[in-house]
């Protein structure tokens, strides 16, 4: 783990190991050892303050959630809330997306969680887009047979980009809806991020999907 | 064939039976034959006054093109175009789209167009739409292998729920643009149907996408 900015964070974040894994490379291939349990694993990428992550695993204590965040100074966030409920559920990583394969092995995983990833709107960056083929790729690795991911943003761009890269990895996607809080998807509605709780307010039309594997 | 409203559009158009197939089941399995050569068959379902068929079959001389509208007098439009430009690979059908397979044998096609199809925005209408799965199980059956569907609506609703049922009937989605017209697709730009050139004018946004077989 690279520490940034605030050192008073890593002092903090020390003392919350139960949540916060360290050196997630070493539970590559037995997350279930971490966790002391088999049940299923769902990941977030780009967990920001943690309400989205943190409500489904109040919600389903049957799986495992984990939280996966590059910026310390909001993971604090999502860190204090689940100590602070006692979620047996939960843990937090805390590297770069990119080594994902690092982390998790093989049909380990058996969903992903992408909630207003960084658009990254210009085209020269299109690689850096949490949906661009290249980290799709990895996520099939990671995956188990049939599973999901889940993405939420408000970013039309990125979602019609996200559309054609996970259609063209030969993703079979369902339940699209260009305005998920006018939907009918109603279990999918009930559980916001900071941000889209904001957008929601302000009217703003959330876009959404799931692509099986 | 069924008449209705102005009977001396028959008469027209039974001047014109080199363009419009009068009994067109008699030709299901054989299309070569009525073309006189065995090149790929695209259709447009719902062809409206033909502008854009028509400029299709101008531009492809080595594909044979098929309108089929159930209107007999808008259909007349896009038929006298045709004779005007003395065109060889098009022909025009008059008959319900219900009944595509009566026309159409197993793998005898190489494309469909659904041009700015009617949305019936009630739930209650869902199956009379032109993407609705009961109509895109009848298109897998018509298209040969690697056959394409591509679809061009101004409409918001019916390109969300074309998204969904062509995803979930195991299509392979491609080219999908929220905005035709300020995309990278230049050569679908070119082609427009009559509603597009009015819309286009307006400033409003024409979705597209390609789906394969």
């Amino acid at each position: 783990m690279r520490l940034r900015k605030k050192p008073w964070i890593k002092d903090e974040i020390i003392t919350y190991d139960r949540w916060v894994v360290n050196e997630p490379n070493e539970y590559r291939g037995r997350w279930d050892e971490w966790f002391q349990n088999k049940a299923p694993i769902h990941l977030e990428l780009g967990t920001g303050k943690g309400n989205f992550v943190v409500t489904l695993a109040e919600k389903h204590a049957d799986c495992n959630f984990i939280g996966v965040e590059i910026k310390e100074e909001v993971l604090i966030a999502a860190v204090r809330k689940s100590v602070e409920k006692g979620l047996k559920n939960i843990a937090f990583l805390w590297f770069n997306i990119n080594d994902i394969e690092d982390v998790f092995a093989k049909d380990e995983v058996s969903r992903i969680y992408l909630n207003f990833s960084d658009p990254w709107p210009k085209n020269r960056h299109a690689k850096r887009r949490l949906t661009h083929r290249g980290f799709l790729e990895k996520y099939k690795k990671i995956l188990n047979k049939g599973g999901q991911i889940h993405l939420k943003t408000d970013n039309e761009p990125l979602f019609e980009f996200s559309l054609n890269e996970f259609s063209e990895q030969g993703f079979q996607l369902r339940n699209i809806t260009f305005d998920l809080h006018n939907s009918r998807f109603e279990e999918a509605k009930k559980v916001m991020t900071e941000y889209e709780q904001r957008f929601v307010k302000q009217g703003l039309k959330i876009y959404r999907f799931e692509a099986v594997v």
